[in-house]
């Protein structure tokens, strides 16, 4: 008998999911019909601010595959701009409007993956105009949008104009916030970047915060921590000013990158159970708990976070592609589970490389830990060796035990990567003393005889010890 | 009462002993006397084909520490040119000669620590003669000696003669020959790279070394395998061609890179125990087992491979480096223990970067192992992303359990320090299952959303799956 799975959301988890399923089920056993509500689907949502800066030159260069494919390659009907607006679990049917004819149609399941993603969290004051030149930054729609504005704005302004640089305020300075000031830059832009926090990035400790804070104003953005936005101000429609609790900024265009939150009002009409970090609750194999035969992965999600053993939001990319997988393994009749996560992140600032893995000083604190912190300042490569550019690389490591707990690393170049073997020493629960032995690759043109990592790993354990 | 400790060879490990037991022990209480047969103490060895290759300007650039720093900042008797050539246990005194007066000295100890690192190893063929331009590259020495002949040769060519490329043959396609061949490149010498076995760069498997061999044929270097070398020809002393048992090949200059075997003659002399791979035996925190208080670090002592749990010769600046530092932790009152190693190294053949960690497939098969292997292509960064290099990693996992045993990468950048992941789950003995769930970084300039670690995991899963 042909069975029916219904995806709700076209993009890395719901696609990865289909796909998986696919590889296990053929189409005579199992049927697939996936709604997205927006044009496009499996894209890099991570890739749009390079696409605005332009060093990604096309959209579809951000497209991983596109509904064609998935149609003939994988025998999935992908229907886009379709809205699901409503799931009903005891009939085992979807309510899905054609965004485009205006259309309902009612669908049958059997089974059904939940991958709405998540929605940018847009204060009030950002919300209620209907103000020209204010762009968010989340969907390939918004990247087009923005984009034009820049072109259009660039080839209207009269020649005088010019003289004036144009005046952009980036509203937030988390990873898509840096990333944005960058992309703005490179438009020629004057950029300004507003944060609440002590620093910018304030995914990172602010003693790491600040050397981001060093680069951005390095590169000449204004940047403006601890000041909350209040609202816009505009004139014939168009925004002329970011309004602040420390006064206005001008501004021709804005920028918003707040963040996002779970999208999951469609999940919990239905009665899909959410859980305290706002995401939808799964279990290890990415299932709806009680909910027969209802699976959910991606941004929409909560996860287990490897450290605390709590239940946190991360959207990411990559989280969204390997819990997509485990479902459609499972969908397919597999067994697979998804171990949870670590909170590891990268991005860049030019060419200020900064990521992050396991809890911060505030995170570690929060969850109960009592720990330890080391930074050490190193170089990519042996000193001698040319190239060798600064590092600091900061350990949190639990007092007494001495188990890693997060690591933090900001440098110049081959930086952000370095994060994956503190990644993997955090997954497995490794304690700094024992990291120092790690059989780490050297030479010369890639680090120095010890690499910036054990030479913190040493700091970390001396400084465990001197606790007690 | 003060101690006195003696330290035999001052490089990486003997120093690096000398310098923990110092931190721990002052000098009222502990006498450090260090004798090196060399004149240099502390130098990256591992740099001398990026001195040569002319990336390193300045000999000195090699020496990390030098004698004066070790006696007036450590308050460490560093005596340069001075070959210990007796241990006299039940004395506990060793006899060492002054090589520049031919004096010699007895010096009693009550702390021994033996770092005489390793020798390289000259076939008959090599030793016999007393041929001119012949160069080996394991010290300072044998660097700047090959820099006098480079440079030399270049001012004294006539113009007439400068029309015919100089003729190099590197003998050995190793890390060390493969990095002399670089630098001879760049030297704009003609290169030939004569080696025993299948591929170049035997430390990899021949399906990923055969990479390194396009590499370098790319760049213009003749690659000779499956070639051995049985002699030199010469004419008034000067090399002029080496003999292999596929013909002569003319040679102006001839660059030895055949690896190194433990200096151990003054070891076995005083009764020292040796292994089976030719090192010295340690224990967990670098004593010499059965000797009293006694130790032994760096390339002249065989290491616990985690893998096999066997014995093995790895000569490696960063395991002298960490030995050293556990041998002195504990010579100077406190506990650490080495903990063994994986075999990881890296290198670089122009912009091509190599690494491995773990087993090769030969490796595996001796210890016993049954295994799978995958191989998958992919790249550094986002496929879209600009600069994004290719990438192949090879991953090997016991069957069944699926617990890795060895990888390898080759890549055209960001490549070498991604092995450090790998390293670090196979020191965890973690399976390929668990390795596709790891929450590495991610981010388009840095990596693709399922990075080339995971992409191989996960086809090594499968592979493992198969196999049932």
């Amino acid at each position: 008998m042909t069975e029916r799975l219904i995806v709700i959301g076209g993009d890395a988890a719901g696609m990865a999911a289909a796909s998986q399923a696919r590889r296990r089920r053929k189409v005579d056993g199992l049927e697939i019909v996936a709604f997205e509500r927006g044009h496009f689907t499996s894209y890099s949502a991570c890739g749009i601010p390079y696409w605005v800066g332009g060093q990604v030159p096309e959209r579809d260069d951000l497209i991983a595959r596109d509904p064609a494919t998935f149609r003939d390659k994988h025998q999935i009907d992908v229907r886009l701009r379709h809205e699901v607006t409503a799931i009903d679990l005891d009939r085992r049917e979807v309510v899905a409007r054609d965004l485009t004819s205006g259309g309902e149609v009612r669908e049958r399941f059997d089974l059904l993956m939940y991958a709405t993603g998540a929605t940018p969290t847009h204060p009030d004051w950002a919300r209620t105009a209907d103000t020209q030149g204010v762009f968010g930054v989340q969907t390939l729609d918004d990247g087009a949008a923005l984009i034009d504005w820049l072109d259009g704005t660039a080839r209207r302004s009269p020649s005088s104009d010019r003289l004036r640089c144009r005046q952009a305020v980036v509203v937030g300075g988390g990873y898509i916030g840096v990333e944005m000031a960058e992309a703005l830059l490179h438009h020629g832009l004057s950029v300004t970047l507003v944060d609440r926090g002590e620093q910018p990035m304030s995914t990172m400790d602010p003693d790491m915060g600040v050397l981001v804070r060093d680069a951005l104003v390095g590169l000449g953005v204004d940047v403006r921590t601890g000041c909350a936005v209040t609202g816009l101000s505009a004139k014939d429609g168009q925004v002329t000013g970011v309004l602040t609790d420390a006064g206005e900024i001008p501004a021709d265009v804005v920028v918003l990158g707040l963040g996002v939150r779970p999208n999951t009002a469609l999940a919990a009409e239905a009665g899909l159970p959410l859980g305290l970090s706002g995401g939808v609750r799964v279990d290890q194999r990415m299932r709806v708990p009680d909910v027969e035969r209802v699976w959910a992965a991606g941004d929409c999600v909560e996860s287990l976070h490897r450290v605390t053993g709590q239940s946190v939001h991360i959207p990411l990319g990559t989280h969204a592609n390997k819990q997509g997988r485990v479902a459609g393994i499972n969908i397919g009749g597999g067994y697979a589970t998804f171990p949870g996560v670590l909170g590891t992140a990268i991005t860049k600032v030019c060419d200020l490389e900064v990521a992050r893995t396991g809890l911060l000083e505030r995170e570690a604190t929060a969850a109960g830990f009592e720990f330890v912190t080391t930074r050490v300042e190193s170089t990519s490569r042996a000193g001698y060796y040319p190239g060798a550019a600064p590092m600091t690389v900061k350990l949190i490591a639990e007092r007494r035990s001495g188990r890693l707990l997060g690591a933090q690393i900001v440098g110049r170049s081959e930086a952000a990567k370095r994060i994956d073997a503190l990644a993997v020493a955090l997954w497995n629960r490794m304690t700094v003393d024992e990291m120092t032995g790690l059989d780490l690759g050297y030479a010369p043109p890639y680090a120095p005889v010890w690499d910036p990592v054990l030479i913190a790993a040493r700091k970390a354990m001396e400084a465990v010890e001197a606790t007690g």
